[in-house]
This record gives structure tokens, sequence and C-alpha cells, in this order.
């Protein structure tokens, strides 16, 4: 029999050959190879035979983040510019951190939806309809929610603890659009501001001062 | 020569006749059928044989829209709503009329991109990404700008004269989701609008008040 | 509280960095890179640092195009070849001029559909099923029609003024297939012409001729 | 051992019993109800109790269709409308009967690429693209090509003898426009025909006289 | 001032309103209505008023699931068969306990990539790439892994200690096709499992008994 | 009239020219440039310029493939890394020759649903649910059978003579991944195979020996 199985062996390696060519697997999986052209749908794919284990493991999620800021709250990312492998995919994920008071303000995500679980502490946490209804929880250990797609939505440590959540989106790449950032952190001027949102002059002004934005 | 030409119409019949069953053209297009179950991709279709000329064909968008509001702008829309017909097609459109210091306040449409042509008047028009740098430009007839997916922008008449736009969607239901309304239409609590914005409860209060919200 | 600011500044900066690296927000949107490789999907993204305003905003759609040709009939478009904005947004636009008698003779778009919107005069427009009927309506200014994607259709101007009409499409490329100019301004042999469509031999050679075909 | 089979297997289905309830498997394939309504995405799903191997079997394409018409060709369709288990899958098939002289006139289908293989005779096929390029190929046995999707194409079968071919289309319910049906067998007036095609009318009303049309 | 803002309030209703039907928002987000038809793209959708924010929120995944069957591992899911929101928001997840020595055997999930978080304990986690690479990591607490979509992949805890991870996918439904199920717990007959998969009769018939299958 | 076509023609070059630069029907089709940056939507595109009507064109599958091998079968591909005008088309084929006894082992294809059609012999094919049903038919010349996505199937020949089918993805790029080789062929260890599939280490050392896998 020994003699026999080199023979086997080499039969079977015709198997499955084909008259194809070898490229057949090279959509397989896509990871991200980030210096060269990307385009709407993600990052160009790395040469297959570069691709490791490394490309799609990540670490660092049972560490908190950096809570010593303004709002309370640490990201620990993992989306397609933090992890080769998940171009292509269509998910991602972070641990979120707040310390008591932490608060993720009110954002969207332009082409992502959300589930948020709770693994310490507890959260309160909402999202708004285009009817103006509020959807609004407060969330233990084990308890979760999905943010619709596209909907502002927010999360608030109420509580005197801190608390941590592990949250999932279904885009290798959810980019975070923050009002108070986008009105108060940027250079659009404030009677624009005024404008648009009705708030009154004097507190714009506040806000930009507050957030470092200016006009 | 005449006498031949039914025979060869019958025959002619039988050209495209297959094996299949006569339902084959039915996904051709799907008219909204508004009383049948909808799902995430739209509404059931109505039966092919009830549809008419007039589920494709939408009217008065050469009319101005109702101005007398605090926004003082107006919109007619052409959305799946009100034209059976867009459904499943991918896009809609309005028109929109601006007094002098008319505004579409800053919201997002959580799934759809928009293209704005400007008709009359002038409009200053921006939108801002999610690093928070701020697009802005003031059109005249004839020029109109992209907004991409997902991203906040805004409308605003800064002209003595009123204006007119019309916006297209790549998407036959585009909601409007409105920051000033979500905030302070909606019932979510004044402390909880104040931590998720950092905007003085104050003028919390008082944005509830002129805008309807309570809480 | 002056002293202050910077340093809440400083700290606020923190917020919303994170463990990702940088390279979060490149997908948001794709401003087309005409020189770098296209893919089914589009063209390659730009450098974000590179994107201006300028990339989003066009004009020129007040003005009236050249009608001066057989079919008495003018496009000024702005699809993603026009606009790097547009690409990976999934809508592109158009205006369209008809002199007296302008015809949009009958053609396709692969992968498009179509809203028209008379600004001016009128327009017979129509679109043909896949089991041969036709949905046909004349238009006055503020009518329009929505094409359902894929199907054949036409727009004539058989009034005694000009017209003018708006077109979108929910694609940034729509490419156009007119079916007089496939079959006879091509090099497609007369008699493949005649076999496929059952056209006289000498009405394709007609055609031909006007048409700028050969073969 | 053999006492210890039973509990081993009764332990065994908890394996991957979880909280979840039992409807996960629902959409893993969506089996056509026809007589439940449809969506631009397909039909409703029949229950998958009901489901079996005779939803995803199809026979009798070793059969030859009838070819005897005025095109000499004939379709052995498996459709959505034929295969209750293509729906939501995403691709369908015919055989195609070509008599010697045998066409499919040129024609579109609205959202499907198409491939085609020749399994006996030959036949000259060719598409359009959408700035009238001919590509034309005539086929042997074993020779195929694929259709761009969305773009006029045609088969002609020039030999002296019957043709067979299979047609293959990345859609469950590929529509057929034929241009010489949508212009000749419709109601379409005549004078409106000429305008949007430049064929003079005489040879209108002779194709609407051959092909069943009116108008 | 006062008696101005019920008016202002009034005028103010009037600035979204527009010629549009109230239908606008009905496909914002679409929770699964489990009495309805379903089609390939998921449940048709509740009537928005019935909508609560208990449709969107989930609890008890702080709870170990029940791991005393042959795999040593459990399953607690938040699937849109669990969770009515997740209907059309394309993600879904689930806690995965695992006692020391458990495994989650082989397999596959039709549509749908999936992001594996350990929370305690460490795991041996791999998949299998179509030329038969192992793609294989030892994790620990905070590390985590993407699974590209189709291929088989598998956790098994070789630790002493048992084991908790999180797991997400980008699709609200995503089936779970266990190898050794499908050949050992299904009425496939042994002898076609031979055929297949290569594996000696004895073996495939030991399996069946194991597993519960027949034939 | 002759002298006046000349100058018709020359007008009518205008008829379709716009505003538009000449890029826009670059995305018609997307050649595949197997020498660019591909993405997880496919190879960018060839310069249109370069295309021709051999990149849509195949050949030889009117002849047998090899079946001197193990599972005594041979396939003929037609994917996109044999005919670049596959490439963003959404579809592929094979043929695929069984001798007596042949088998196509069972596997999965990641992201795509087959068609099968039997040409020649007959052949036992089948798929398994995730609930382990199995779907199971025994298929003559002119039969066939849709595979839905993603799940696992197989063909046997259980016939004495051998058989020829012909099978269509709706994918450009179907990948293959056979259980037996992800198992045996390749360096997974012998003491996880045994773990992830309760197949007996005897066994899977016996498999690994004759398929060619290690550890």
């Amino acid at each position: 029999m020994k003699i026999l199985i080199p023979i086997i062996f080499f039969i079977f390696c015709l198997l499955f050959s084909s008259s194809s060519s070898s490229q057949t697997s090279m959509f397989e999986f896509c990871v991200a190879n980030y210096t060269a052209p990307y385009s709407p749908e993600g990052y160009s794919c790395k040469s297959p035979e570069k691709v490791t284990i490394d490309d799609f493991v990540f670490s660092g999620l049972n560490l908190p983040s950096n809570t010593n800021n303004l709002a309370k709250t640490g990201f620990r990312t993992v989306f397609v510019s933090d992890l080769a492998g998940l171009n292509g995919q269509g998910l991602s994920l972070a641990r979120v951190d707040y310390k008591a008071g932490g608060v993720v303000p009110i954002h969207t995500h332009a082409g992502a939806s959300e589930t948020l679980l709770v693994l310490e502490g507890n959260l309160t946490v909402g999202f708004i309809s285009s009817d103006n209804t509020v959807f609004l929880k407060t969330l233990n250990p084990g308890d979760g929610i999905v943010f619709p797609q596209g909907l502002l939505h927010f999360h608030v440590n109420q509580g005197n603890a801190s608390a941590v959540a592990i949250v999932n989106y279904n885009s290798p790449n959810p980019t975070f659009q923050y009002v108070a950032l986008s009105l108060f952190s940027s250079d659009l001027a404030s009677r624009l501001v005024t404008a648009i949102t009705f708030i009154n002059p004097s507190e714009v002004r506040r806000l930009k001062a507050l957030l470092g934005g200016s006009g």
C-alpha cells in the first residue's frame, strides 16, 4: 500500500485541477492593501500569498480605553483601518468605556446599523426616528439594543459606576458624525449654525469656544 | 400576399412563446400596492393588469409650495408614498421653495444621496464630513451640488428674493431626520439633550418651547 | 474660565480619538480619481486631503444646450465623468433641451432608472414594457414621469415651442443605448440588421446612409 | 455501549439548541409561494415544511422546443415562474433551438447578464456597446459568449443545420425586451415610431402589419 | 411673547409638512411582523404605530447558556427570530459558552461574515480557505478574529477552564450548517456519505449512530 | 439630396454629443485587467479601447475534461480568471465530466448559487439544509437542479456510463470549498480534526495519508 500512496496522491492532485487558471480563489477574501488604490467598496486586496492569520486577528479589547476627556468615554476600535482582514467582510466592532457620567454624544453612522451589548455597569441608550419619536431604554449587563441604520442615537452612563459595552456594525468602516462636533468644532459660521439649528447665537458662540470651533 | 399575413402573424405569435408560464414579466416593474404587506425593500407589487401610465406620472412641480411657516420653506415631494410607480426604482425627487431667509435646517437622509439643482434665486448649501470639515457654497440658478450619503447638510436662502430648487434622491423613500426637531420637538428629557449635545439647559428649554417638544 | 478653555479643548480632542488609526473616515465619500484604476463599482478615490467643495458642485444647467442637430435636442450632463463627487453616490442628472419637433430617440440605460421633470414646453414621453404595452403621456410644465429600469423609452416634443426637462438617474454613470444608432450608425452588416429587426434591406441601407453606419 | 447511545444522542440534541426560537433557518432558501404578495426582490417564501426536492428540480431541457414560427427559434425556459426554488437565488437558464435561418432578434434583459453556450450547430452572436461598436462572433459547438448586462444583443443561425444553445442569466426572472416587438407589435402610433427610430412611415406600416401591431 | 408661541408652533408644524402623504417614514426601519409573508429580504414590516422600544432591546447575554451536551458548548442567540427589530438591519449576535473541552464543530454560515471576541478563557479558532490553507490562532480574553464569509471555521476550548465569547454576524439570520450534523445526523445514505467524503463506511455508521442519523 | 447627406451626418454626430466629457461609457462593461489592483468587487477594468470580442468569447466546452483522478471527474471552467469579460457581470459556468462512479465531493461555494443541467448520463445530486434535511434526486439528460446559495451539496455518477453536466453560478468567481480537502488535504492537526468533526483519530490519519494532508 505504501508504494501506492504517492501515486494516489499524485492522481488526487488532479482531481480538482481544471482548465481554469490558478486565480480562482482570489476573491474568497480581500485583505486590505493599505497602499494601493481604494474604491467606494473598500481597499484593494493584498496578494493572497502575503496573507497570514495575523491579518484576521485583533487583541486588546479586554483593556479599558482612555476616558480622561470631556465626554468621559473612550473607544477601542476594530475597524478596517485597524484590521486588514475586515476589508470586504461587512462588519466591525469596538469596545466602549464610560466613566460615571460618561456619554457618547448624539451621532449617526452614514451607512451602518449597530448593536450595543452592555458588559458592565448600566447605560441609558436611545435613538430618535424621523417623526421625532424617542426610543429610550436603560440597559443592564447582558442587555443590548439595535440602533437602526442612519438614525441619530446616543449612550449615557447615568449611573455612579463605570460601564463597558461592545458595539458592532454591519460595515467595516462605520463613520461617526457627532452633531455637536459637526456644528461646534467646525468652522461653520455661527450665524449659519443659528439659522440651521435655531440655537441662540450666544449659545452657539459658547459651544464653539468650548468645543474648539471657529467662525 | 394579403392572405398570408394572418397566418404569418399567427405563427409569429408563437415566436416568443416558450415552455415558460406567463408570469415572466411580473418583476419588470413593481408598482406599489399600498394595502399589501411591505418589506425592507419596499411595497408589494400591484397586479400588472391594474398598472396604468398614471402610476408613473406626477404633476404640480411647477407650483410653489407653502412657505408660510417658521422655516420659510416648503416641499412638494414625489416619493414612493406619492407615486406608486417609484416602488423598487431607487429614486425620487421634490421641489423646494424658499422665501428670503428660508432655510432647510441641518438634517440627514438615512439611506440616500441627494443632488440639488437651483432653478431660481440663490442658495447657500453645505455639508459636514465626519472630521468636521465644512463644505460650503453659494449656488446661483443652474448651479447644483451632490450631498454624499448620510452626512449632515442644509440649505439657506441668504438672498433677498425667493428661491426654488429641485432635489433628487437615489431612494424612493428618503427619510428626513432634522437635528433640531429630533432634539427639540421630541419628548427627550431636557437633561439628556444637554448631556448628548452640550447645549445649556436653559437654551434646551427655550428650543423645546419654540419647537413644541416636551420633557 | 478663559484659562480653562484651552485645557478643555485639549481634553476634548481626546474625546473621540480612539485606538483606531486615522483612516476611519476614508470611505465617507469617494471622490473620483480619474487617473487611477477603476472597477465595476466606480473610480478609485481621490486622497481625502485633496477633496474640496468644487468636487461636489456643478453649474451651467440654466443654459440651453446645443440643439442644432438632426434630433433637435441637446444635453448638459452632470455624470460622474463630469463631476468627481458623484463617484459612489449612486445618482446623476442632466438638462435636456428640445426644439419644436425635437426628439430623444428610443433608448435604454443598462443599469439605471430615470425620472424626467418638464420645466418648459410640453413633451410626449413613453416607455414600452416587455409584453409590448405602451405607456404614453403628454407632459406639461411641472409634470414628470418615472421610466422603470432597463426598459425602452423616448421623449418627443410634438409642440410648436421649445421644451426643457431635467432628467435624473439612480446611477452616477447612466449609459445611453439608442436603438437607431446601434443599428444604423454601427458597422453591423445590413443583412444582419434585417435578420434581427425584420426591417427591409433597402430601408436599412437608407438609414445607414443617413446615420453614418457602414456594412 | 449500546445502552449509552440513546443517552448520548439525547444530550447531543441539545448541542445546537440555543435560546433562539426555532425560526432561524427560514431564510436559508425562499421557495416561491406564487399566491402570496411579491415585492421587487421576488416572491414571498413558501412555508419551509412544504418545500420538497421537486421545488428545486427541473426537466425537459433535452427536448427540442417548437421552432415553427416566423423567427424559426424556440425556448424552453427555467425561470422563477417555472421553478419555485429559483426564487431569491439569482440565476436561471433556458434551452434555445434554432432551425437553419433561425434568429433571436435584437433584444435586452433589463437586469441580467447572460452567458450562451452552443451545444449543436453554429450561431452568429453579437452585442453592441453604447458607442455603437459591434462585438460579433460565429460560435461552434463548445464555444460561448458573455453578453454584458443591459446591452442590445442577438443570435442568428446562419448555417444550413439546426442549432441548440443553453443560455444562463444572473437573475431568476430575466425579462426579454425585443426591439422589433416593442415597436411593431405594440399600438405605438406609427408617426411616433418614425420619430423615435427614423424608419420610414411606409416601412413602419409594413412591419406593424407583419408583426401584429396597430396604431 | 407667550401668546405667540402656540402660533409659531402651529406654523412650525407646517414646516416639514409637504405635499407628500404621511407614509414617508415607513421604511426608516422595518420591525418584523412574524405572522405576515416574508421574502428573501426578510419579514414584512410591523405597522409603525405598533413599534416600541422593546422591539429593539434584548437581554440575558450576561447569563451562561446550557453546556450540558456532547459538544460542551451553548448559545444564546439574538437573531431576527429572537428580536424583531433586527429585521432589515443586517446584523445579529450571540453569546457562546464553552466548558473545558467544549467545541463549536466545523461549520459555515451561508451568507454572513462573523467576528468573535473572547470575554473569558481561551479559545483555539480557525478557518480554512478554499486552497486548503489553515488559518489558526489561540485567543485570550480581549482577542478576537474575523471569519471571512462562507468559509468553514470552528472554535475549540483546549484550556482547562470554561470560556465565553461574543459572536457577531453581518446578517440578521445567520444560518449554521455543521458538517458533522449534515452528514451524520441526516438520513443521507451511508454509501453516499462515503462517496462524497472518502470516510470509511464503518466510521460513517459509527458517526450516524452517535449523532442520530439514519440511512 | 445626395449632397445633403454629409451635412446631415455631420449634424447628426452632434445629436448625442453633450456637455459631458467622453468618459461616459466606461462602466458599461469592465473587462478584467489582471495586472491592476483588484477589490472585493472584482478586477480593475481594462482600458475600453483595448477591449475586443475575444474578451467575451470562450471555447472548448464541447471537449471532455480529464477524469483520470481519484474522484473520476473533471472540470472545464469559464470563470473570471479564464475569461476577462465576465468581470463585474455576475455569472460564470463550467462543464463537468464524470466517469462511471465519478463524484464531485460535498462542497460549498461561499457566495454563489448554482444550477446544474445534465447533458449525458445520469447523476445523483443533493444538498443539505441547515436543519439536516437531505434534498436528493437522480437526474437524467435534460434534467437539472438549483443548489441554494451557500449550502453543502454534491454530485455522484452512480450509473455505469460516463456523464456530462453544465453548471452555472451567479458569481464570476465561485470558490469551491471541499469538506474532505479542507480537513484531510490541509495541515490541520489530526486531533483538531477529530474534535471538530467527531471522526475517529485513526480514520483521520488514514484520510490525511490518502488525500495528502499533514498534521
